[in-house]
């Protein structure tokens, strides 16, 4: 009946299920961490005596050493990081290290460990985000007015600058940096101290631990503080949104590559060669960050239907909350570097670029505005003067502005001369100067703010 | 090959494909405010004249009087709400209506309207959540200190008070109103004025209109503008937040509800009676919000699914981020709704939960805390200590505090007479008063806090 | 505290989440066929007299007249299309409707009305994959041999058929239509008779009434038949899997018609023009196919989510069912009538595409395999050979084929002038003959073996 | 810029984002098999030596046996088993490692090693859900007669077997396998010789390759086969029904432990206890199944969404495709192996089961039945009348059956003394009779129709 790896029967199935070690020990930094700030307290409110308290604060650091030095060891039968830690801690200390467990359970400790970890990730994050954005930055500094064509539903629609185009993702990230420090600040309170579930009859000082370890102060209510994961689920939502943003920008860089559009030529450092087909480089990276974020939303999907109906307090299914975290960040991470070598080391093809916005009549809206604007027609009559004379454009195989003046009179005699000067993409980029719009003046004045926030000095821009 | 509702062929399908005036008529209100407000911006600044845009603002008024009272038409031909409204608003005033489309497109339009809503639904759904936490707090103020079983793994673990237990959700949605806050205050920019991509030429003012509207500034990139949809997520994100907390005390009223458990009586008018079991309450509007649970999650993985790799700008997928919003902010207000009448309603059997309480040797956490305390004995002696205890209680079937000094003394002799005052549930909870803790005075204190918060006088407690 | 919709307070909530009458309706006519089968069961079996048997039955019938004719009424306070139903049949025939209930509850009933309808949607769905295949098939017979670039990593890689592309997506929807049948299969067992839970001690023959109902036979246990929605999960999850399948064949059409790729012109009567870019033709329909399948795959999340942790036997959360399935139905069904018009009517640019075949060196694979063939040479070697020749072609600005024999010659001496005859892109695509391959007539062949499995008569190909 | 692990800059962030060496050594065996199914055909076929097929072959053992001694490999700059696998090859025997790779390209290379795992997960997985639905029957066969409340809505409803509950999880199970077993069918097509995407021109011999790797064909279309991951998803698909039927058991399990119900003691090999709490017995196994439903069914959304909208034919995304399934399938054999153990090994108190049979008036229904069935009384009517006896029982602190013939008869004169037999739990379930009923002897009757099933001989439970 039991075959296989669990041969041994329901004890070694047991083991296998119940042992958290496997993944938890990435949490040793903050386990260590949390066990000083809480011995700390115990010592200073004569909870345990000072010799204990410094007795243990040293073997928690020769602890720390070791595994520094070892990695941390996995023991299934030791179950966490929290009994391994502990455990060592006896073995080098003796019963001294019996004491470190008062006022505390497993269930305060795990939450403030796990706490401090995906607040550091969120830093993290945070930090990548912020040389990506600094890369598009760059890239749009440099194209502030080149011109390429503008899509909607990838159809070429108006043109635009490639450096508009760059900063609509600085846009998006620096959404994507105020939830991670929304987030960062909401979870910011200290679990330690709740205990099992019910707090503790110890005369604690929750402030003290809170305050030690960077806290704003310490959690509301015990039994909350042990069952609340919503601090890791609004890290795998912004996650989420990252990952989202990323998949887009992915997108693009993968359609732009193809031998038809040819915008860009990825660096050698992000993409595969072919050994026999020298001018293919596969967009490796960018399908990789695009893949990734099914796995990113994965595990946001995941963390919400394990909580799902959960009674409180404690349940161990709240076991389940680490791996997708853990895997969550760490493909982000990759993602985002990803995303910044891309954009950073790409090479855009400006000509390339610049051909195709001139194809398509990316510029009859400016036609039509410039109808409404100088003959005062109203706008939807001015779309359908347009439509005439790009249909002849088009019989003609022409380009709008090659269109005589009779020719245009004939549709409509309130056209004259001034019309041509609206009509190259050159002007019609420049005409879309209102706020936020594509003008190279727009454009730029985004870039300088950007680079403000950024804290990027002018001229910066590597 | 076209059998059933597509007889006539493609054309068919394409109208009832392409159609969203099935839902977005929800957006009427929305979408003529910010007409309204384009128009009073294209006069103020000479766009149009001043008697067009008194006409057109007539006009909206108008067709807005007709919505009010006889609904909004549904004919699939004019696709949108917004055809549907410029349609109406042409045949009322001619060709002026043609004007009021000046300078802006469908792709900003719509995001605006779109971004009323949820801002809007956000302000809903946080008074909703106000309102449940009243409930949670008054019941928890009544509740301070009756007691309960606290689990974890749904086993017996401590005793607690139920009003602590309830003030943990209290707990839960203040984090969840502080989402909504953050949302709220994230997507407050207006894209209005961003016109298909790429801005516009003709010389608008963004602050004018975005001021009209209530956001806080003008978005800053256009293509970003058009084609941005975090607002919608970060809703759908906090809203799936919501229905986990929800779904979790849900999953408690009804395990309560059970006959052995015999927790809470759940009020008539949020249960379904049977004729033939009158002490049967079926507890459906809780199982009820269970279950939406899936389908508000099931929302928020549709809309990220859909915006995943679309490259800029607008994209047709994102006529798809309407219907899993609508649905998510519809079951949402139900479940905020039902869950506030449960919790106002129901009357807890205290008696039922004490005696349950004192089952399951629950102070035994007490009696090695008292070891530690009285006797200075290592924590994890104090537990083995105690261990020993419990186990020859149960032999004997007897309560701890039944064991006899002798008894306890064999087991160690440290324990001495004091040891009984800490063996009671009412000791138990009475002890847990560090901050955060069970003790009915801590939870007053948490309950005064709330009070305070949500604005409630003193002793108001209905 | 009650604003709004709920003024009235908790009643008026429970009045409307317990509601299911506004979507259950969708199953009236399901309704009414177990009934009818149930109640000429109970007549059979002598349970009720032969009299009432028909009176309920001619009732039921006249009931359903209403329907058809006026719509199911939505009276709330009926909450369910088996109380408004039960309820309309006593209205008619008195007393005798009291009968109908007898043997069964809403708990097997809903099941099996529900059953009865995912089973006609897994048929309309096949049909409609059915008529999709066939459009693919005659749009793959008509171009066997049109040349097309073949894409891995949307770079160019070889040459590949346009009729073979097409033919992968018929494969893909033939797996599809299997996992119907499985689904169709699996689900076929009725619930009827199941009662509440329990079963009933009515000498009922369940045999008769699964019969009657199109069923392979009746459930094997009564707690899983009233507790099983895995029926409606299987659909949602084939759904997905097919909402997946035309998300691809979505994207590429999208990307075959952006400007650069100029690969398609869709239909007109599946896109939607602009008046001022006549040569515009936004993909519309295909973009809301790939929308789509994030609420396909949405749907299917959501009742995964609902159903986790559900103790037996039925609980209302399961009245959460309905809409997910109805939803994705509707919209699977819409989307794959769409992409049949999409294949069905477009106009393949076979220039433009065969022009792109040539680009990007997509033959330089049957070089490698010209001199592993012919001399020899291991692949590894042949394809470091071919890199060589690559390069020199890519300096020299030339085709593969362009390249002297003396110029390949210098590069690796074993090649000859029979190498000439396997660089065109028609030799490429001719010589991958292999079985399912590119080559024009192993392409007929999948034609052939797919008209014959579809029915087709040879060619008719329309 | 580049800080942390990335400090080298983008080649280090590509070797990290496109090495897939990491997880899928996990393939090594499969790798091995289809590389010697390969050479073989390629040997026959006469396209590589027979001396070379040999070599090659031998060279494939030996690198088989270092894997099997030492383990795989993991050299980042080798990227993928396949490399890994070709290159140690080429180390073994030289230059003729390079005619391995002769007609066939790593993407018919991976999608063939992948399904011949899925193909063996599929395998394992059954054989578990064989071995728990085992356990389920030998208890259903030990407590077939064993009366507990069924419930709905998680209020008593009315009595049942226990025998009759567990074997609703069986018919839950012989769904699940008859989904793996149509999975496997389906997947079973062999992709190798589909080469890139587009075929071969070598004379390969695709049959044979299929048949000497267990496939029941070649796959119909190269394209197809090197883009499909249907297998992938019909596997998670799978897994997550069955995660979610588990997660439902472990729910029953964790209430039916809690100390009001007291339904079940669970062995304590697979649960945790407490020193201090010798009573306490965490359901820890069953939590954690339940928690891992999330991440199944989190799998299978991470990798729907990775597929969504990826264009033919291999993009690098699908290399996300195994994380998900190796992980799922990891975390189901465990919870099946758990799931077997805690029904194998629990200890139901079928006393406190009887004794909350009987509360709750449970046998209501009984009583409305006997009054159809006795005294031909419509359903409806008969409704109402056991209504009014259960509200006086109720108002008496009595069982139904304690009331008097007298009070019954005032109730109802139809009503005598035949009655009681029809009131104790015994006789509602014994009367439960119908095909699929809760009747001891219908209980048997599934019980030995599912030793059939099984091949388990009769008498042989354990």
């Amino acid at each position: 009946m039991w075959g296989g790896r669990f041969a041994e029967g329901p004890s070694a199935i047991m083991r296998e299920i119940n042992a958290s070690i496997p993944f938890d020990k990435a949490l040793w930094r903050q386990d260590i961490a949390a066990s000083k700030a809480h011995v700390a307290m115990l010592g200073a409110q004569g909870i345990v005596s000072a010799d204990d308290a410094a007795t243990i604060t040293d073997g928690l650091d020769a602890v720390a050493a070791e595994y520094e030095r070892d990695g941390v060891p996995e023991n299934w039968d030791l179950e966490d990081i929290h009994m391994t830690t502990e455990s060592r801690l006896a073995e080098l200390i003796g019963p001294a290290a019996g004491r470190l467990h008062t006022a505390r359970s497993r269930n305060d400790q795990v939450a403030t460990d796990f706490k401090l970890w995906v607040r550091e990730a969120i830093e993290q994050t945070d930090a990548g985000l912020a040389a990506l954005q600094h890369a598009l930055v760059t890239q749009a500094g440099r194209h502030a007015d080149s011109i390429m064509p503008g899509f909607t539903h990838l159809q070429t629609a108006q043109p635009v600058t490639l450096g508009h185009h760059l900063l609509a993702y600085y846009e998006m990230l620096r959404r994507d940096r105020s939830r991670l420090a929304d987030a960062r600040a909401r979870m910011n309170e200290c679990p330690l101290g709740s205990a099992a579930l019910a707090g503790t009859g110890f005369p604690i000082d929750r402030d003290a631990t809170s305050e030690a370890l960077g806290f704003a102060r310490p959690t509301a209510n015990s039994l909350d503080a042990v069952s609340d994961r919503d601090f890791a689920l609004d890290y795998l939502m912004a996650a989420s949104q990252i990952a989202l943003h990323l998949s887009r920008l992915a997108e693009e860089f993968i359609i732009w590559a193809s031998q038809p559009f040819g915008f860009v030529r990825m660096a050698d450092s992000l993409s595969t060669g072919s050994s026999i087909m020298p001018q293919k480089k596969n967009p490796d990276a960018a399908e990789l960050v695009r893949g990734h974020a099914g796995r990113v939303i994965g595990s946001a999907t995941a963390l919400m239907i394990t909580m799902k109906g959960l009674p409180l307090a404690y349940s161990k299914d709240m076991q389940d909350d680490k791996p997708p975290v853990f895997e969550a960040a760490s493909l982000l991470a990759l993602s985002i570097a990803a995303m910044t070598g891309m954009v950073a080391d790409s090479t855009f093809k400006t000509d390339r670029m610049r051909q195709a916005a001139e194809l398509g009549y990316a510029t009859a809206t400016d036609l039509a505005d410039w109808l409404v604007r100088e003959a005062d027609i109203p706008f939807r009559e001015a779309h359908h003067i347009t439509g005439a004379a790009v249909k002849l454009a088009e019989q003609k195989g022409a380009a709008l502005d090659e269109l005589s003046m009779e020719e245009l009179k004939a549709i409509d005699e309130r056209i004259d001369e001034r019309v041509y000067t609206a009509l190259s993409v050159e002007a019609s980029v420049a005409a879309r100067s209102s706020y936020g719009g594509t003008a190279p003046e727009q454009v730029m004045r985004q870039v300088e703010t950007a680079r403000k926030a950024l804290g990027i000095a002018e001229g910066n821009d590597t």
